[in-house]
């Protein structure tokens, strides 16, 4: 695993706290694990770090304290990093670690940490007599990780450019008889081949039938002559996650499938015609609904067009309709998004093309490259 | 994937109505994936539903209707189920639903629920004028889940079963010069050839130094003779959980590797041999540790002897010291939980081994059925 450099993290720590006097925060808690990682290179499954004015503390059970140790020893130590080690709970290292820093208005993640964390951070500062305001401050972090940095996109643009030969190792496992899981497994084994990590998420291989449903994973059903089967799948590569989906048929289409796979694509297209910086996101997404709504199957595209990709899966910027309380972004240089219009048609099937985009300064580059065409798998 | 039939669903709703009562609530909403699913049914990564006296609403969005009506339609439907489509935030419709319903006193999973979430379900029952109480009720439906009935005792029986060959195949792929990465890939391309639907965590595979690190995963380190190398991998099997951890060593072990070895060994003995229904959870955990202690390694096993399985890879009871925040459980006939110790020392490497056990009753049975010994491997 390669981690980012003790100089950048410093970086961040700093744009961090530039942010602390509008939030009204003197000190943030961090422990959504992407958050973490991206501030201090510690990876893990706990963990909270408090990031002040001038330190950073990082709290840590038994489990990671070794591999924290030999991380502050390497060259991406996180700068001014005070680790501690929580003998205990979480909750009672945090209030005593807020005592010790003398913070009386925290910020902290609110959508990460639930209601039974939250009252229990508050009942061990009350235990230690320690008065002090938590502060919802969602997206601190997050704002930030939205722009992606240099070796942010190489990693970004490596992880993509890894889903090409799993992309080829999947449609050549595509073929009748031949069962969704069994599908899944060779373009699991091919990310493995491949250097990836981890998958980005459950591998989805629906056919038939189920292509219709678009979030369903892969199960027992074998492929059948005719079938549309979605496969969408991404890795995790250096920390950082990929996307791709693309829709292929087994045998020759029908007249039917090539129509919506032709009105999908060229959702696809108009969405990532209208990529670049300064358009609202909310914008691409209409540009691929327009397509759909033109050629009747508004209705069979019920999600939203894509999202952001970095160290987590789904992050910003959301891609979509603007709602009430999302409202939409203006996309910037250095964002990573997909484009991923669908149509779903219960109980025929469904197409999805999925791409991973970079927006540049001046419109965006394609991170991914698989042949977007209609394939007819297993009768070659 | 095999779902439960109707009438243990149905079953469940009223054992969950029982409590109603005692926890002051009329109705309860329910969204952590695995309690949603032992309700309904429903899989997914979205879905609320809302149990009261006489109902179960079941809110989900686009993505999953189809796959909700194909349930329905099956002998696994949910019982009296009203699935209502949410065409926009599940904030809103959870409003409008409990304002259907009529009722005051809601009980939610204050450990599953953000503390963003939460503030959004409150504004959205504000902006209804509806006045009624969020109450955290906690362990409602976890509760009945620690107690497996023998449909889900088949389940995990044959998750922890379907193992065996999985070890085999990573014990073949242990030997100098490949990298744990393959490793893990061996091991999860096994899991999906055994019929996994997905690895049940990010299998480990920690090899030399490494080895001391309790939550390492896999990495680009190759092994080496010598290494001990700890194998921790699991499988999701029609919706239930399996956890092994054996340790091997790359050639002949060390004296010091045959050591800790034993003593874990031990360790592990003397804990499963405290398991029957009756004795307190952290009775098994300290059999563990007083072995350990007595060798000089109790600072060497920093985590808790075990956890519970099922639907969740973590879930009740904890098999762990009693702290102010966690008081045991007595084990019950129908619990499954893993007894996992292990001993990490910092530069020079870590033994873990771990098995799953039914409680039954009259002591236990083991799941798991591979062999614990420190096996040499890569040297034949």
């Amino acid at each position: 695993m390669s981690l980012v450099l003790t100089a950048r993290l410093g970086a961040r720590h700093d744009r961090l706290r530039d942010s602390f006097a509008d939030l009204g925060i003197e000190a943030l808690v961090v422990g959504h694990p992407a958050n973490l990682r991206y501030l201090t290179n510690h990876v893990g499954s706990a963990g909270l770090a408090v990031v002040t004015g001038d330190a950073v503390v990082l709290l840590v059970d038994f489990r990671y304290l070794t591999s924290v140790e030999m991380l502050q020893a390497s060259p991406a130590a996180c700068p001014g990093l005070d680790v501690r080690q929580v003998p205990g709970s979480y909750d009672a290292a945090l209030a005593e670690c807020l005592q010790s820093l003398g913070v009386r208005t925290v910020g902290f993640e609110s959508a990460h940490v639930s209601v039974a964390r939250h009252a229990a951070w508050e009942r061990a500062c009350r235990e230690r007599g320690l008065a002090l305001d938590f502060v919802a401050s969602d997206r601190a972090v997050e704002r930030l990780r939205v722009i992606k940095d240099d070796e942010e996109i190489g990693r970004l643009r490596a992880a993509a450019a890894g889903l090409t030969p799993v992309a080829e190792a999947a449609f050549a496992a595509v073929r009748p008889g031949v069962a969704e899981k069994e599908v899944a497994g060779v373009i699991e084994a091919a990310l493995r081949a491949g250097g990836f990590e981890r998958p980005a998420f459950d591998t989805i291989v629906a056919s038939g039938p189920n292509s219709a449903l678009p979030h369903y994973r892969a199960g027992e059903r074998r492929l059948g002559e005719g079938d549309l089967v979605v496969l969408d799948f991404g890795g995790v590569l250096d920390g950082y996650c990929s996307d791709l989906t693309r829709t292929v048929s087994v045998g020759a289409p029908s007249s039917d499938a090539l129509r919506v796979h032709a009105a999908v694509l060229a959702a696809q297209r108009a969405a990532i015609d209208a990529v670049r910086p300064g358009v609202l996101a909310s914008l691409v997404d209409a540009a691929a609904r327009q397509v759909l709504d033109a050629k009747g199957l508004g209705e069979a595209f019920g999600h939203g067009t894509g999202h952001g990709l970095g160290l987590d899966v789904h992050e910003d910027p959301r891609v979509a309709r603007v709602t009430a309380d999302s409202p939409s972004v203006l996309l910037e240089a250095g964002m990573v998004l997909t484009v991923e219009p669908g149509a779903y048609l219960a109980g025929w099937g469904g197409v999805r093309i999925e791409d991973d985009l970079l927006v540049t300064p001046t419109g965006y580059e394609t991170l991914t490259s698989v042949p977007r065409e209609l394939r007819n798998c297993g009768f070659r």
